[in-house]
């Protein structure tokens, strides 16, 4: 990957190359450490040319339908003129081995457009590295030009955490079962909600849709604002129809401007860098602290005093401590 | 305190002195650094009178009715001639100031007897240390002879995942509400559920309850087993009419069994200790690493290179490592 440390390379990527883009996320990506500093690197070079995005997370249930809606919002958004990305981010891959998120297949027509670019969810990885990495193929696609970047997760773990963490707008998917209020989606992620949207709202469920929507919406108003100058919105779609994505993307579009207006767009990606800094800080203090060759050597040793009670846990994890900034 | 480093002291407590409890709970309770020592010597001394008492971890929203329950089973247990400790974790009293839990006002007549302790909340301080403390009391209950230890959550924030951590019986408690199935209980808790009470069973409820019971006991089924060898309980009580009562001390005494038994009790608690070690050592890592003075020093420099972005979180997060590690 001699050509990614070549002036040319980043400069491909500002051009919007796919391939350049396709090759730094790999070696974003990559686990490898001399890859990191490779692509801090990089990144530090296209860093200028980032944050011109709307970023939108978007998380469901799996069977809400996000892939069948992220294909008709998304080839709307070409329709206007716009270049599209989606991220996945699928912390299941990491325990079945296989991603169930981000296959292009998913989404034929979308993976086909020129201003379409969708990226398979890194697999691998510590969650903390995960989330680092779809943040920084974030960048990536803003430097490549795309306008509007779509982070994708399914509405298990906490990676509806990590991603609302990283978006300016938050949307979460939800079935027109107006009687199961939660379908799934832990609580506390309504709370992250900026647009909560029902889909399969078509054919003999559109007065259920409706009737959910009307129920979420009062549901919504009861719960803390998150934006000062924001109220969630409930709306209805139907992917198969193709009916609601019109104006799920004027949602989308009032609340960019309503977060520019009141400002606090600016204000949460500020506070967003601050979060992400000290996440990589603490995830990799850790890695550094159990690599350590001290803590390997006598880790086991503590572990078995703990384990036996001849020592306490806050006992032995202070000489760990100790060992570990050499002072003993 | 200096009672407390006498050998003495430690006898008291082995010997049931309430006093001499009570006096070294305060002692793991305060955050001064010279206490901790002390605090540590003292476990170390009573560790091997530990671990032989059912530990039971209790929660549910506010409302549910936990103090009634726990009253009237407090009761029924030292009926029975245990000695029961009540201990609890209130993570709303550090931001309100107040502790809505661990007031003795709240279970007069358990407060009363000889056989019960029942113990405030630990104010102050972070979660992981509001944890370790609660576990360290934990220990010194058992020293003190208590058979049963409830250690008792508000269904709110991640506590009820650091109760499940230190208990050997999970219990959730829930109203009649058999249409509202999560009732401001986060999901990811009834997967911990050893057993699953159904509170307020009387009067016009109790047909309710029944339904509730026989809804949450078929949903407990679809969701993995947490022990091989014990399968999750529902029951009805009613604290009023001190009606199941018994029967839920039965099923606990059931779930004893089995866990002896099937051996998953002792794997259990091995696991648990694991975990609280690395919990404390992670928790102590990251307030050495914030506290320590170099990077106290340069650590808003690097956050306002991050912030202007000039610098990537990944990289800065890199250099104040290598500060912190004295390696530059």
């Amino acid at each position: 990957m001699a050509e990614i440390l070549t002036e040319n390379f980043s400069v491909n990527i500002l051009n919007g190359s796919r391939r350049a883009l396709a090759k730094a996320m790999s070696l974003v990506e990559s686990s490898r450490e001399s890859d990191f500093f490779k692509s801090q690197e990089l990144l530090l070079k296209i860093l200028p040319k980032t944050g011109n995005s709307l970023r939108i997370g978007i998380t469901g249930s799996p069977g809400v339908g996000k892939s069948t809606l992220i294909e008709e919002f998304g080839l709307h958004l070409i329709e206007q003129g716009k270049r599209v990305a989606v991220l996945a981010i699928d912390p299941s891959s990491r325990r079945s081995g296989g991603s169930i998120l981000g296959d292009k297949v998913r989404m034929p027509r979308l993976a086909r457009e020129h201003n379409a670019f969708i990226r398979p969810s890194p697999s691998g990885g510590a969650l903390g590295g995960v989330a680092r990495k779809t943040r920084e193929c974030m960048l990536l696609c803003e430097a490549a030009g795309f306008d509007v970047i779509i982070v994708e997760t399914v509405g298990v773990g906490q990676s509806e955490t990590e991603v609302s963490s990283m978006v300016d707008l938050f949307m979460v998917l939800l079935l027109p079962n107006a009687g199961d209020e939660i379908q799934g989606i832990k609580r506390g992620i309504m709370e992250l909600a900026d647009l909560v949207v029902i889909t399969k709202s078509d054919g003999e469920y559109v007065s259920k849709a409706e009737e959910a929507r009307r129920r979420f919406k009062s549901a919504l108003r009861l719960m803390l604002a998150k934006h000062n100058g924001w109220r969630p919105k409930v709306l209805t779609t139907s992917a198969v129809e193709a009916k609601g994505i019109n104006d799920l993307w004027t949602a989308c579009w009032e609340f960019y401007e309503s977060g520019e207006r009141q400002k606090f767009l600016k204000e949460q990606r500020r506070h967003q860098t601050m979060e992400w800094l000290h996440q990589i800080l603490e995830h990799e203090l850790l890695r550094t602290f159990y690599g350590d060759e001290r803590v390997v050597r006598i880790l086991p040793d503590f572990e078995k005093k703990v384990f036996e009670q001849k020592m306490l846990p806050a006992r032995a994890a202070h000489e760990l401590l100790k060992a570990f900034q050499n002072l003993q």
